[in-house]
């Protein structure tokens, strides 16, 4: 499959984007119970990754589909927060992930990459892939993550 | 809002739906690791819930929106589950989360209701309500789930 | 199935809020194109219907899926329009429509409803039913529409 | 944004794949409606393309979203069908649209290309473009689109 997505030239437009990224990841309570890491920060790409173990599996032994969608969630927002202003904030709108092939696999790798930035909103699109011990990929899900962007770290959304 | 899905007969095609619903979320990894517990089970019907601690919250000591997913996502396929064959077995196709206010609450709650139960796929609406102290509910987010039926418990979605 | 969404009074601030979303509608080629119509318009609420022929057809002879998307976006937008303060304007950011059974029907009805009315971004709900010659409806596809408000009427998406 | 879906070589099980993709959209009422054309079809691919009138507008000129989720679905099913045996048929089971840029264009794409063909279950991914006279492309939607693959044709979708 060929380039899909114009390799623009995203703007970044805070210095400390991928400090924020890390930070922003840092401080949330499920993403570290579930062991999330992140891999990569980039303009406009965040890549989160999970290794496997049962607490994070389904009855088959594969990766949860819950714990898909949250990776995806993360790798799509940590790649739209790379691309906001310091002072502003993302919350997650709306995300769905369609399942391709059981994530039965030594990891899991969320690839999130910016499809809009835009001032209230942002879409990114992410493509998930089961890793064996050898390093092969395979695509086991794809997602798509919609992001509200708030002018500040709200205490709530009710507002906006 | 009035009713909307028609209170239509769901049959039941397994005397031992609600066992067999307990059973299959029971034997999840993930799902006992976020603590989430089955709260109802009826025919075409399932309730999913969590209590708030911090594991399980974002940054701003919300919900957080991959528990909501992982949440719903039980809720959709449990609903589904208590209207299939003995032998047969789902898994999740898709799912997709709106979500509508933060999810600041005591206690998590996703109401997971089949909105079509077909042979090969169904499909399960899904409502998420933050409930407080004094048991009152908030809807706080909306999901939609797509269910495969296999023909028994695969070992691999692959090849269907 | 029970009431899902909270009756809460749904607050107007716009007084022409009707003929607002009649006007809007009359100004889309596409909606007149497919011959859709509004057939109700309330506080969070808006329902739209297009007749059988065979130009919105697919090539069983059931309603068109694209259709079916067309009407369900038109019923969510209209729902969310009529909440909106005079001078704001919406655009779609996103929808998703699950197919629930063949749309053969002479009638097809799209029932939004607001579910989320915010400041940036309002959700909408939307039910979308073939109805018989005798008034019988059927519940055949389920979405979600998510639409961005804009502070007016705005030429393009692109800074937003 | 590199080749994100491995370029595996897509197995073509019916050597009329073309002629089927472009028969199916022929017989299709609201396709011929909307001018939609069947620009290429190759194995796990399918490009469709209109042309912008006035009558597949909204308000401000653009492109009708609901037109966008049509001519997705239509490029989303055409790759899958592409790839499905000669006596199996395919049926929407949903689909989901996000808006990126206003689609202000002398001409629509829509590039569907299979991201799983499955036996019972096929998942398209969608990228649309506004073509500009001069022949430049901006990226100005995102898609995914679910196929239920049918044994024959069905006159009901009710029983699958």
């Amino acid at each position: 499959m060929s380039s899909k997505i114009s390799p623009k030239q995203f703007s970044v437009r805070d210095p400390n984007y991928v400090e924020r990224v890390r930070d922003a990841f840092a401080r949330q309570g499920f993403l570290r119970h579930v062991d999330a890491r992140v891999e990569e920060v980039a303009p406009g790409r965040c890549v989160i990754a999970a290794d496997f173990r049962s607490e994070l599996a389904q009855q088959n032994g594969f990766f949860h589909g819950g714990l898909l969608g949250t990776i995806a969630d993360a790798a799509g927002a940590g790649a739209a927060a790379t691309l906001i202003e310091p002072h502003r904030w993302l919350l997650t709108a709306e995300y769905k992930v369609n399942f391709l092939s059981p994530a039965r696999a030594k990891r899991l790798k969320a690839v999130g990459e910016v499809a809009r930035a835009g001032r209230t909103l942002s879409v990114s699109q992410v493509h998930l892939y089961g890793v064996d011990a050898a390093g092969d990929e395979q695509l086991c899900a794809l997602a798509i993550v919609t992001l509200m962007i708030l002018e500040r770290e709200a205490p709530s959304l009710e507002k906006n």
